[in-house]
């Protein structure tokens, strides 16, 4: 990659006058790493990442991304570990408070967007409230990957004059869509971790109206070389899931982009005749 | 940059054979440049912008980034000129189409993102159709970059469980916003293109039932170094603009995220000090 990109890189540790004596602070730069594709990470972020003295990471889209970081970067685990739960956010919070105190410039990474369900906003706060200084650096959002990977237009002149993500988990056990939002005509509607409530959210939207043949798209892994992508309709995505069950993370796509051209079509029927071959 | 990003980089030339005689053609990359900040572009489109025969432009957040082309790249323009419409659609598609013909790789660069207001869906269907291979690559977003760069998030677990992209410009006069979608609770919305119907757009919502103090923000030239930024009400944004008129491109962005932390205030507070001593 052309050197130009990367003149003036600065160094971004501040020093901060704090009760008379000179304190060195670092700066955390939250950082979204995009989708699976580990190009799909911006030139921003690559070179933040180069420049790192400590990198903390959950779960990552691209585990593979890591290996950029400098000699002698510190890598830091705060998801989950199998069987056990994430870390709580304060106690993330903490950990890059205390890191960036030492001096240390802190990227903290994570998978797509830090401020699309990414918490980024949440650290932020935090930080911020630290007296931390952060910077935010964007991220390719799920969305926007899995969309170019299956060629289905988020917006389109023709079918889809808006585009709303929603969250598909629940929140100490509760769903928190609000239906009315995903049953607005003229949009496409993308949940994010909704995969696991599938069914149940399938069933709500038809029990509330939804009609019936509206197009609907499933994408596991998406931009990976793993990608797979089960299309159908809102009425008989779940039953065709139950027949050929996907990984996690996976991306829900519903509304009339879905047809727009066929090339999503062709993936579905590639990975579904790759799967009928593989269970042969 | 480390050079395994950019190992295995394979030729892209498609072979095809048509009525007998081996036919060579290009490959279409429908590719997302970012917003203003040229290192949000992704590794991978920096990768084909450097690999590309012909990149086909139109307004381009920075347009820096055509100096990544390799020398004899043909640097096309499809853009408005000086009080000239764009080009129309089918006209550009009929250029990619044809370059396409002589065996050229075709980078189709846009701001932001092609399948996000970016017409990327009837650029990929009109190409499908003549039978040309085409691959999108995502781009941060409008508002993924806005969002970062005023350290507003567009999604909190205390304010914000969607997030809404509609665009707020007009289509054949008209404005095509679905209101309903717009007054949706407990998210956020972001409107592209929408700053000159800004007063319209906040009237009319304010008509339909939005509270009058609804926290609203206005982006412009967003993550450039010429970016500015005001906050304000949905009551009161359309006069604001009034006193401090600002430049295309601008991101409206509207919800209770606003107000998660401080730092958007501060940037707004201090362009506008900035514009009083620029105005004094």
């Amino acid at each position: 990659m052309n050197d130009n990109v990367f003149s003036l890189i600065k160094s971004h540790t501040s020093t901060d006058i704090n009760n008379g004596k000179i304190k060195s602070v670092g700066h955390v730069y939250l950082v979204g790493a995009g989708p699976g594709d580990e190009e799909l990470i911006t030139v921003k972020a690559m070179r933040l990442l180069q420049e790192a003295d400590a990198i903390v990471y959950d779960r990552l889209a691209n585990p593979a991304l890591l290996s950029y970081g400098k000699p002698h970067c510190d890598l830091i685990y705060v998801g989950k570990k199998k069987d056990q739960h994430s870390l709580p956010q304060e106690k993330i919070c903490d950990l890059l408070a205390a890191l960036a105190g030492c001096g240390k410039n802190v990227v903290r990474l994570k998978g797509g967007d830090s401020f699309i369900f990414g918490r980024g906003g949440e650290e932020i706060d935090y930080l911020s409230r630290q007296g931390i200084q952060c910077s935010v650096v964007p991220g390719i959002t799920a969305a926007s990957g899995c969309a170019a990977a299956t060629q289905i237009p988020l917006t389109h002149r023709d079918y889809a004059h808006a585009v709303v993500f929603i969250t598909g988990h629940r929140q100490n056990g509760k769903m928190t869509i609000n239906w009315d939002l995903a049953l607005q005509k003229d949009c496409t509607v993308v949940f994010y971790m909704g995969l696991s409530n599938l069914e149940e959210i399938t069933r709500q939207l038809i029990e509330r109206g939804c009609p019936t043949d509206k197009p609907f798209a499933v994408v596991s892994q998406g931009t990976s070389s793993e990608q797979q992508v089960v299309l159908g309709t809102i009425s008989d995505i779940a039953q065709r899931l139950m027949h050929r069950p996907l990984l996690s993370p996976a991306l829900l796509m519903m509304g009339d982009v879905i047809h727009a051209n066929g090339y999503a079509l062709g993936l579905a029927n590639q990975t579904a005749a790759e799967y009928r071959g593989v269970n042969q």
